[in-house]
């Protein structure tokens, strides 16, 4: 066993909770940047002592348990294609741990809450986690997902 | 109840292993940049189906599970700084949930089997999830994060 706790200790905890305009997928942007809403970001007093200095942040990487995410189908075809895709080569909210990813400009921060914009899932996800986004890992802006080039 | 499964289903599945050089956390990379080490992403067979059209994709976003790290401390001050910042501030493996992200270079896929440039876990870290990169909604370019300025 390794020092810290039990290696199979794989339990989620919610940290928050993310308020958002759409309250069902259908709603919901196409992608985290379809739209400039703002959302609010609601930090469980018991873990706020966790945003110290992330004022200081102008973009977050928050990740979101999926609630009513589907986990077991592997092959997805996305509305827009014609054929089917891995889900591992999609965003698709269905997947084996439907954890969400979103790339958010960091609005403002008020004690527990955060206000975001480009956030794309439904009201009441739950938040596992709020990463600073650093511009020398985290971006590739040369990046390309060929499949999708003809639906762009 | 919502269709599909209960609400309450948060467990995770480990769907691979990602298989790098560093056996400890003392001789992993500063972050995923700071190594051009190829790593192996080993999928396990029952969520190979899940790959299809990866093969497309120039960059991936890993998640996967610090299975070493530390779960309660909420408030952190990193090896070259000097004072305490949130955890949710920095990237530091230890957190409520030590969901780890890596923006990583798809070198090749053999199977099951991924290559990749640019991962900075120890070897047999859990695999979670993995993305296919976009750079319309994953690239921030002029992202900031102000409290780590001095320490570039």
């Amino acid at each position: 066993m390794g020092a810290g706790r039990e290696d199979d200790d794989r339990s989620l905890r919610v940290i928050g909770r993310i308020r958002t305009p759409w309250t069902n997928e259908s709603e919901c942007p196409r992608n985290s940047r379809a739209s400039d809403r703002l959302c609010q970001v609601e930090v469980t007093m018991a873990y706020q002592a966790g945003l110290r200095s992330l004022e200081t942040c102008s973009h977050v990487i928050l990740l979101y348990w999926l609630h009513q995410a589907q986990r077991d189908p592997l092959v997805f075809t996305p509305p827009f294609a014609n054929e089917p895709h891995g889900v591992f080569a999609t965003r698709s909210p269905n997947r084996p741990n439907p954890i969400g990813l979103a790339v958010s400009r960091l609005v403002a921060i008020d004690e527990g809450t955060l206000t975001v914009m480009h956030v794309d899932c439904i009201d009441g996800t739950p938040l596992l986690d709020i990463k600073p986004y650093f511009g020398s890992t985290d971006c590739e802006p040369n990046a390309t997902v060929g499949w999708f080039e003809p639906y762009r």
